[in-house]
């Protein structure tokens, strides 16, 4: 499948002076799945912080020269980014580091504001410009306004976030403060660790906080900013008054990384749960079991387990399938479509298959792997999605979107099945979606609708398209 | 684990004239597991041939303009290569086009020669002078000096053949033909398939075959030499006499990709077998089974489903690991060691574990997942190895060498076991390794140091370090 | 020598719309001598500015495919940019791009402000952040924020115009309107031309004119602002009163091209005449004349002409000395420097010469080049500099600073002479350097330490080194 | 003008091992104008030779580590490469090291067979093959095969020499000897020099022995071969009978940079002395005299003080203008031609000009010149040519050629002079070029086809285009 999250975060403070660059490289190349676009690292050298971002992979923007000009400090903050288009967004590319009347401040951002449009318009208009067209800057205006009439920078955060509205987890620094913050929904995760020697990390994802050799300690609460200074931690709170706990359902079933665990629950287990309740409600007769690599493997194996059928996998992924060639002509992209996935005809031949996979958004994909088995012999070919169907935009930071396109709009099981050749398709329940994150508040709007944390006008939309255009 | 394939090799030859350096393309990509270092492609557009090579991937080598600007021809060739040492073996990039008195011939080779040396010193002495430091350069001396005195390039081939000792897969053209050969042994693979428009194609592997539409048509034999002419196609047949199949059985344990079928029998079962032997016997009372990823899976399935212990994923690839990053210090190493792998604690935590891999080679790496393991709470670590121990260097075209590295060499299993931090380690047997590939012919040299077809002179091994060096 | 001029700019009109990325290419690349470390092209396609900017030569940063990608407008601005230091500066390339709350304004500027501290700070007190260390973003606050109040962008540009302090010369446009503008006193030049179809266009210095084909028409006056909307071109004007023109006198010795033409008189012609001045003010009795390639050759003919010694340049330089090629070592090091010039040594053996070069700054190269032609068999060496000594740093835009390294402050020529191994040297007298200027008002400010446009506090240079390092 | 050279090459012998692959950086760097499309350095470290080459400039492809990882030995040996198509011809570039029978050996080599065809193809017959389409692959057959039955390598290069015909200079290397050869014509310059330490140089021109510190001691004699062995050097000759020194006169006239000196006589007084020759043969009453840049410089500067007519560069040439921007569109190219060169038209304006260039191929660029200069208000524009008219091709290294566009070719003057829109045009008489060699003798074949060292048969030429494809 082919939706995206957009943007992993990181943060780590350090007793001691070091060159804490390579952790947060560390860390950000295991978020790397949260974004493939950009990466960028800040660090408070002799409590002057110090950028340097790019387009591109973590290991492609930096490297250990690049790694070791950055200096030595004890406080650091990085980002992963995933953006829509071409090379121009290198603007976009986060931590931004900003100089404002009371020193800097480096702000890393993942999820999406549905104020944004309102917000902007009322900086420009109190003399505010914009040099990108990210959420990040909006933020970094209304901390460093409140910082003009606030005591301590996380009381100008705590000022600056009773004005978002959406998803938000953001990790940020000034010179000698090391900041994390979840919205009061929590829908974007946000973990808390601590290494040995008694640096404190954060993380979008707790496989990021072992990367580093950190134990996990907590998870953020929906609300909640972190201060770590001088060694300190204090947190204070935003108002969540009827505000639910939300955390967006596909961290659990396609974004997070499987060893990652989320507000306690471990994203495998999740997983296999999801394809243990596909086994349970929608059962199927059949000789094998088996899940569209990457993202489907979990699932599959919880649907065999539950189910008694053999799992064996018999699909195989090619892993130099790069993202960077340009096929010159029609044929030849049709050529590397199929280097993509392969089958095993052994395992397939004569079988009644029950295929696994996270979601099915224009079917495309779908049609092509059950082409694929049914060539090598397949007899039937069962669909088993371990999500709901995708029928609403999400407005906090991925990329799903209801621009007609998504076949699970106005077509049902029976129908959809028909398009993608499959002898039947069925879907995950939104209740069932609900209960594999065992009693957590999650988002499922994507699915049902509603929306824990606003919704933008449609103005905003436009203009950003427009926008985007710009730099 | 970490030995290496010395290359993939393919062609094809097409009743039209067509870009067919986009399906050598398709073929290589298919290959690229067997050759990461360099890859080339070579295409006779009238009558010329023409070649593109270079250190990289297949998609670094070449990309859509590239492809397009090597024209039509209803002939090609491509190679991919992995090599020891860093870019200065550009040179010894294939295919390798030579210019010769009747034309010119581009050739590409998979395996090892066991004489290359004193073909090399013969061939000095009559005046040759060496370029490269492949074997690859001695091969087209011996075919072009036997087309002075032979009617067509395939009896050349033929009598070339007849004086080469150790392994070789070969693919290659003229201007008008396409012809393939397999050593006498038929140490490495070589299948032939057929496109629906009557295209013929040659490949290590039935996997690229199927990248590029064709359908598996058969292998070569042992000693076999096939040539394809204005569609025709014919073979005329080495000696081998007193020469046994002898197929390398690591091609089943460990380099083919699990999707390919070697002499008819698919890898991905050869390696569930594998796993299965390993269940009956050197059974372990255990409550899950795990892989180590990727090679690791297949055997750990077999394992699982033939001792009915539950399968159990607990090890997460990072797939965004590149090889590139050049780690600055001793502290940044360690950060990305630990980057490669990472445990789903949840999976493992209290749980006696059966870990399955294909091989230890010195030990480093296992000990380093089963602390892993350890770490995360396993209660047992049982490894068990999908492979005999290495014992012999193998001179056929691998790099499993005997420098006194090898952790097999002078320690028993339970030494083993105690050096890497595991409960107890076991492997196949070699008869068990044998008795995989079902009674076909195979080469278990570096196992059982029996080598079929014959070991090079103290010597040579020598003087190649050497002259390695002078690129 | 190795002072450096800190930009140029460009900025077109057209009647149709048209890719004028080219037009700006195409100006920008004659202004390369301006700045060599950023360039950066914005375009208004259908009203939306887009903006392609980066490190590196014009020709670095864009190619064929990436103008194409501008896409087509009738309004176009370029700048390219010298900056202090590595690769860092990405940020501070331009054109800056900002949005506002009255749509977008993308800004180019050549020179420097001397009061650009405080309007930082007091912009920052009003709530504005920096992203950026370049007085640039300082003027787009201060035209945004004007335009809040002010019915017209140009408007805005002349409130905002009369905060700054210090050189600039401007060229900007929103999506409607190309507008030029050049400080009260004129210290950097700005030239206007028209094309044959009516475009209009703004550059630097005329050469960039005639690169696109546009014939001079006139310089902008000291202090006017000229608007360019829908072909109707207006002019507003600053408050100049008690303001003198104080054209950098630099540009004529050294900064601009010989061919160009500024507030109009020919460079080469302003050259040659400092030539002929040090013939008539400090003769000397030799064989031959030459001059250090490339500045020094104008002068050093127009010192021959008038001085009746034959000119013959014994000086040889090394196109393709590059500017990338990092040195391993001293040793390297030296053979490298050894590269840049070479001497003619039959032109030079015996002969008395007169060397001349456009300045003494540190006096290493001259200390060099005047043992090369001793080396070579020159009887003696006099040196004859194009300018005056330099002896106080300059604040409007170039790098000529006063850390006590120039040669010139406490020596006086007799010392700089023994220093340098020279026979003699003499300096153009502050007289002769306005002189040069045939009555136009000129800044010799680095002469002389008569700033025309004030100079900043202390703090600011200390702030801007440190806050330079923080991107 | 656009004539190339097709190489430069160079060799060091040092009485100490050294890092000597500096060395050769620096001296091919001074050699850089002879070649730009690849380099190459080759190195005996611990008598094991090592070569690293490729296609760009020097500077390109070599950096500081790439030096430095070449090691140290007491022999090494460069090239710089000029060839005629894209990046396919990375494996012509030089040295070619080769491994024979009795060791290592690299070669260099600059000039032209005049029967390669006929070698390659006795080659072949006696079982060569060839990798590449160079004469250095025929050179490195013909001395290795000589050396089975010779016992020292400089007899064997004495003996391949005795079957070359053609124009070469050589310098190679084997792991003990540093060897210089010349043709017996002396066609390609090839120069001797020493170093303070010891060390012994030979390289094309003596702007590189200068390069390295090296004073020059001698040129080579036509048909010398000289060998370096620990420090001892002594000379073999070719049989030079019948053969008449035969410097090629467009070294001195285009190629070879101003500073070097050839056969004794200096390239820069060979230029001035051309252009007095015009000054007295072809004079003209005019105003001022200018040269095109860079090469009709030094003519110019002779017309001028033979005629009086003072000299007066009114052509600017933009030292940005790189090789490699690809210009998308008709409209861009013709943006960028004019960029090349700018005018002065204080200069230039109601002056009667003479203007000198070194040549006129194919009139293009002259008529271009020309317009330019008349647009900026010449009143008149008489060319002169430091060199009689090309009517015949160049056999031995350059790329002059007779494909019926060359404007010398069935036009006389006057009708060249309409055909660039000059006032007129006059050559250098072919008496005049060998005059002005000072009594050498020298090859003017391409303005009288008197070919000293023989022609090719027609049929090579064809099959180097075709085969030139074949790589």
């Amino acid at each position: 499948m082919n939706l995206h999250e957009e943007c992993g975060i990181f943060g780590i403070w350090s007793p001691e002076k070091a060159s804490l660059a390579g952790e947060v490289f560390a860390g950000l190349h295991a978020l790397q799945h949260r974004g493939q676009e950009a990466a960028g690292i800040a660090i408070n050298e002799d409590r002057i912080i110090r950028c340097h971002k790019d387009v591109g992979l973590v290991s492609e923007v930096f490297d250990g020269q690049t790694l070791a000009e950055m200096g030595e400090g004890n406080i650091a903050v990085g980002h992963v980014r995933y953006s829509t288009s071409g090379n121009n967004n290198r603007l976009n590319a986060q931590p931004m580091l900003v100089r404002h009347v009371k020193g800097q401040l480096a702000l890393c951002h993942n999820g999406n504001l549905t104020n944004s449009y309102e917000l902007r318009r009322e900086l420009e208009l109190s003399g505010c410009i914009f040099q990108t067209t990210s959420d990040t800057e909006v933020i970094s205006y209304l901390i460093t306004r409140a910082r003009l009439i606030k005591p301590s920078i996380e009381e100008a955060v705590l000022m600056a976030a009773s004005r978002l509205e959406g998803a938000f987890s953001l990790i940020m620094m000034s010179p000698a403060k090391l900041i994390a913050a979840r919205d009061p929904h929590g829908v974007r995760p946000l973990s808390q660790g601590r290494c040995e020697d008694g640096s404190i990390v954060f993380a979008s994802e707790t496989c990021a906080l072992f990367a580093v050799g950190a134990a996990w300690e907590r998870d953020l609460l929906p609300g909640e900013i972190v201060v770590v200074e001088d060694g300190e931690m204090r947190s204070i709170f935003m108002n969540t008054q009827d505000k639910k706990p939300a955390l967006c359902v596909f961290e659990y079933i396609y974004f997070a990384r499987p060893d990652s665990v989320i507000d306690g629950l471990c994203v495998h287990e999740a997983r296999k749960t999801a394809g243990a309740f596909l086994a349970e409600s929608v059962p199927v007769d059949a000789d094998i079991v088996m899940g569209v690599p990457d993202s489907g493997l979990d699932a599959a194996l919880g649907f065999a387990q539950k189910s008694g059928i053999p799992y064996n996998p018999g699909l195989v992924k090619n892993k130099y399938v790069g993202r960077s060639f340009i096929a010159p002509d029609q044929g030849m992209r049709r050529l590397l479509v199929r280097q993509k996935l392969s089958v095993i005809e052994s395992v397939v031949r004569g079988k009644r298959i029950v295929l696994i996979d996270d979601s099915i958004v224009r079917g495309t994909t779908s049609s092509y792997i059950v082409g694929l088995l049914r060539a090598a012999g397949a007899s039937e070919v069962h669909m088993r999605i371990s999500a709901p169907p995708f029928l609403h935009p999400c407005y906090y930071g991925t990329d799903v979107d209801s621009e007609g396109s998504l076949i699970a709009q106005g077509h049902t099981p029976e129908q959809i099945a028909e398009m993608i050749g499959a002898d039947s398709v069925a879907f995950l329940t939104v209740e069932q979606a609900k209960a594999l994150a065992g009693g957590r508040g999650v988002c499922t709007a994507c699915f049902d609708g509603e929306y824990p944390a606003g919704t933008p006008k449609k103005a905003e939309k436009d203009r950003f398209e427009i926008s985007g255009k710009s730099i």
